[in-house]
């Protein structure tokens, strides 16, 4: 056995999160690093899912609207999805898919703009979708889009800047943005700001409230575990949902939805961000899912993240042959998340045979080894055995 | 036993579709006539969930999205919806709210319209999302919205008319609007129609290729029990889709999703409907509960619903009080939607009390009581015991 394995015993055996990994449904043969894809499955969704749908739906049909709390579940998960990611309660619905959210927040933030602000700041490195959303946000408002480096957001915001879309963590390299300067930054500019958390919420602590960002919006299947294309929220800052102008105002945002008016009126508060019917299997799959986090800390989330990309960092160092796979995910704990990727020669490849070999990340275009670490449910001994086989089929 | 209830057991007793029953959870005590809201549970819905929850999540995890088929859900479960509301393969898409589809749909077809066409029709009664969502639609694209009444949209559509946004039935009344009259005479005026088929997929055939649609939306938890707020559909007439430019162009939209690319291109066909990630759950949910239209022939449903509404007026004149619960679904059979409302007094009280009583179905303001007959589970014996108790209720 080697030190590093000896290590990876010690590291896991003195965890204080190891006790939540019971809590999902693994399995020993595989080291499953794509949960910033797609959460595990947590234990108690199945057994809730099927009370939903035995009895909520199959027994009580219709009643379950009401008796079983369907018509208010997607402010209520917001509510516990809130507390990840700093929000006070009533700020944060569960909903329709990220890229709507993405949609709403950013038609929303140029209606707020001032005169002569028609710009809309895109993150350059961003998750494909949040572009292709934002120019047709632009388009369908007289706007235009400046694509700009997350890093020189803050310094790119100016006059004409309505808002600027940024990803809280890159999708491809792993670094952490920062939140709390740009959105100073941009805010002194006169600007608004959306966040996408996909990558961040459920990984390490965001503070919405407490950095005074006006819109964020993220998945819930990556860190959340909420299940494969599970509802994802809208986070509107509580001082701006009475001026939150959706593009999208479906029935449901209504603040009289059963008055079946034929003049739209909005609603107050979170339910604003409301579009049609809420999805009720996934958003009840996903509220049970968040049970994971009721007696978790995100501190001590963040604590073990960096420890574990740390140690899995040193393991690649320690098995791969020098130059065969680059870290390009940040070395300093403050611009990293909790992935780390690699730039390799032949990653799509190298990658397929990883995962034949039980050790499951996966790849980004061009040439990117990506490997998730959700502190929840991998150990010191998953990175140690990531980096090993790694090693193998790199030839160490 | 009346004669009646006499009838009723012989027409059950010759009811082709009778067998259907036993393919939904249901119970005696209930007569359940709020399909046309939230569709029963069909049986094989719970066992399927929880192997994809069980085994596709859990288990397989990210590999569910090529091994399990996930990846192309959208379109294949759209191909099941197709043959429901007569369209060849490769149109229908499903994924999102009706709400944000109603949007795609409009906006596109104003988009699509020649010059100085701004004019963006909808149907005056229509169920209120729509309407809003049309306005915002309006706003965003320059157009502006008139309301017509459905049955003079034909008339109504003219040289300035972009688009017509119809709904086949009338949530409230239970008309069924005249989809192939109307639709020649808008595209006579040059113009677009977009039909929202919420009240009428699953309950009569639709014939949208034949009828040249343009586009149609639809949601999935009424007559096709989907399950509460399930996913709902886009089609999008073969011929329209190279020209046809959504205004919520996500990454599951681009020609090439995983290229990751900076620059949108929009995928041929159907999957130009899509935006994020699809719901997987709630998707497959939806996949199973179609299974019990395999065997059904959408003709056969058709004639059982007009029997039961038939049958079931003819039970509310016989046991209502004269002027106490007067029909506003039109008597014709051309004109008639697959539900009875009943225009009531009081409607609210008295359709609480009917629940009360074990007859479910539900309060329209300001003063309808609505009964839905899904041809599927509803027996002829559930229409006059309704009947009955409703006469019950209202003092007959």
């Amino acid at each position: 056995m080697s030190d590093l394995t000896h290590e990876a015993l010690a590291l896991d055996a003195a965890d204080g999160l190891r006790a939540k990994r019971a809590e999902f449904v693994l399995d020993d043969d595989t080291v499953y690093l794509d949960g910033n894809s797609l959460g595990a499955l947590p234990g108690a969704v199945a057994g809730r899912l099927a009370d939903v749908v035995e009895r909520e739906w199959g027994r009580l049909r219709i009643r379950s609207w009401t008796e079983s709390g369907w018509w208010t579940a997607p402010e209520r998960v917001g509510d516990r999805i809130a507390r990840l990611v700093g929000a006070a309660p009533g700020q944060v619905v569960v909903g329709d898919s990220t890229s709507v959210n993405v949609f709403k927040a950013v038609v929303a933030a140029v209606r707020l703009a001032g005169e002569g602000r028609d710009e809309i700041l895109v993150d350059a490195a961003t998750f494909p979708t949040d572009g292709y959303i934002a120019a047709s946000a632009a388009r369908l408002t007289g706007a235009r889009v400046r694509a700009v480096d997350a890093a020189d957001m803050a310094a790119a915001a100016g006059p004409r800047t309505a808002v600027a879309l940024v990803n809280h963590v890159d999708y491809r390299t792993g670094r952490l943005h920062d939140l709390p300067g740009t959105t100073a930054a941009v805010h002194a500019a006169g600007a608004r700001v959306v966040w996408d958390l996909c990558h961040s919420a459920g990984a390490l602590p965001v503070a919405l409230d407490a950095d005074g960002v006006d819109f964020a919006v993220g998945c819930t299947y990556k860190y959340l575990n909420g299940g494969p294309g599970s509802p994802a929220y809208l986070y509107v800052r509580r001082e701006l949902q009475p001026r939150f102008d959706s593009p999208l105002p479906g029935w449901n945002s209504h603040a009289d939805p059963f008055g079946m008016s034929a003049v739209y009126e909005p609603a107050d508060g979170a339910p604003r961000g409301r579009v049609g019917t809420p999805d009720i299997l996934s958003l009840l799959a996903l509220e049970a899912a968040l049970d994971v986090w009721d007696d978790v800390d995100v501190t001590a989330v963040r604590a073990k993240s960096l420890a574990l990309t740390d140690f899995f960092l040193r393991c690649v160092a320690a098995y791969v042959p020098a130059g065969r796979a680059e870290p390009v995910t940040p070395l300093a704990h403050a611009e990293r998340g909790s992935q780390v990727s690699l730039r390799c020669t032949g990653a799509e490849e190298v990658m397929a045979e990883l995962i034949r070999r039980g050790v499951v990340g996966d790849f980004r275009p061009p040439d990117v080894l990506r490997f998730g670490f959700t502190p929840l449910y991998t150990g010191f001994a998953d990175a140690e055995r990531a980096a090993r086989v790694l090693g193998e089929v790199l030839g160490g």
